[in-house]
């Protein structure tokens, strides 16, 4: 059995930075609180816990006067106001891919254009960026909900900074079908784009592919679509123990990629069960 | 044999706005020039070359006080300020979706867009348009060349009027993958997607198709496309002489669609000559 790796996948810039900021504050200060996982990643969520994180379901659960994480996906400005507000200091994990997305909304809102976010309506990174827009906004998933705009004069248009970008240019040339003028920002990041593309490549050389991510992380579930709309047999995991050996029965070359909230370790795991595997399969192809 | 006409087809509003301008005219002073045929259909311009239209093939033809019609399709801001400076009195038959288009590209360049315009780079049209821009302009007839605008910041986006809506969706689809900001404005005239449904509708109900219209029409020309793209037989004809009663063997349903600038006495010829064929096979089915 043959592994290929996708290239590039796992961390994204942007994750990479926010975990690195909130590590080192934890370090220094030993409790930082944050609304939701900071990644959507168990099991890193649980590595940053026994640092000294506390995960918060609500900001009205963060005391006065605490340090508070700001996860990549962001916040809306309400939200901010809130906690700094109540004395809070602020650790900025924004990535600035989404903060730009957020600028973009706020901008396209403050020209008069009825906003539309392609992207998942209760996604975080969604949730906060709706909180820019002071007006007329929508969330549509793809292209499938377009023709309620038909007519309309002026929309403004942002992506997901995930979006999958065969989806986003698919709604966009359908929604200047339907509407005179529409100014869009393509607000996905490069690394979405270069993940995405990965994959697509991987799935022409490999019988099978794991895609090793976070259950409610949005951009891994896009690298599960493409795999499978690409008609590969495709395993969704979010760490090794959940593998299978008899799934890999008969799979000559298997492909590995992983979402962009996925840390290293996770897939360094993966690799090594998968390289195990090999030596009690004994064909050394590896 | 079964006849059906495709609904909407021939005359739209602006070409029929046009020839009513310049048939007032010629009735009421004579002579009027014009620059290039008013209308892309050539048994039209005989009729009206009969009431004292004069066609020349420069501006520099045209004596200095005379009557000057200018076509449906526009001209630029610059011949239409060397027409006035020698003392002509313009019959403007500019289509108003054309002049929307015209207006539209100046704006879009003058908010600092490079500007592009999918379209057919040497239609009369599009030549006007491109008068309106103050900077960067490019022509495009469809995504193949989109590429080229990798890395571009701002692009501006109109469209021929009578562009086919699936070639400007897709070609503004792939746009937004290549460029971080796109303003689009669909200029693409009502009549003419109403047309080009028409056909795509027609073509699922008959065997083969007739399209009446001028050889240099472009609008005809897409008409045409969308016929043999939905693999019906089709026949572009410019009168109901070029139609050989062969061509229309073992056809239990024809059709017809005309191009915008297709005046009804050809359409009502080919109706004739394909009633008289009716007769002639006597299959009473008509």
């Amino acid at each position: 059995m043959k592994i290929i790796q996708a290239d590039p996948t796992g961390f994204c810039f942007g994750v990479k930075r926010a975990i690195d900021k909130l590590e080192e504050a934890l370090k220094k200060y030993g409790t930082v609180y944050a609304m939701g996982s900071p990644i959507h990643n168990p099991q890193e969520i649980s590595r940053l816990e026994g640092l000294g994180l506390v995960v918060v379901e609500s900001f009205s659960d963060i005391p006065n006067d605490s340090l508070v994480f700001l996860r990549a996906h962001g916040v809306n400005p309400a939200t901010y106001e809130y906690l700094t507000g109540n004395n809070c200091t602020i650790i900025d994990g924004t990535c600035p891919f989404v903060a730009n997305a957020q600028e973009k909304a706020r901008s396209l809102s403050e020209e008069g254009y009825a906003v539309v976010i392609i992207g998942d309506h209760d996604h975080p990174e969604i949730r906060a960026i709706r909180g820019f827009v002071d007006g007329e906004c929508h969330v549509i998933p793809s292209e499938t909900d377009v023709f309620m705009f038909y007519g309309k004069e002026k929309i403004g248009v942002v992506s997901q900074t995930t979006q999958d970008e065969n989806v986003f240019a698919e709604t966009v040339g359908t929604l200047v079908r339907c509407v005179k003028e529409v100014k869009v920002y393509n607000t996905i990041c490069k690394a979405t784009v270069e993940r995405q593309n990965a994959i697509r490549k991987l799935a022409k050389d490999v019988d099978a592919i794991i895609v090793i991510g976070g259950r409610n992380s949005a951009n891994t579930s896009r690298l599960v679509d493409i795999a499978v709309s690409r008609g590969v047999r495709t395993l969704w995991v979010e760490h090794a123990e959940e593998i299978d050996p008899a799934w890999l029965e008969s799979v000559e070359t298997i492909g590995i990629a992983a979402g962009a909230s996925t840390p290293d370790w996770l897939i360094n795991e993966v690799q090594i069960l998968l390289g195990n595997l090999q030596v009690v399969k004994g064909d050394g192809k590896l």
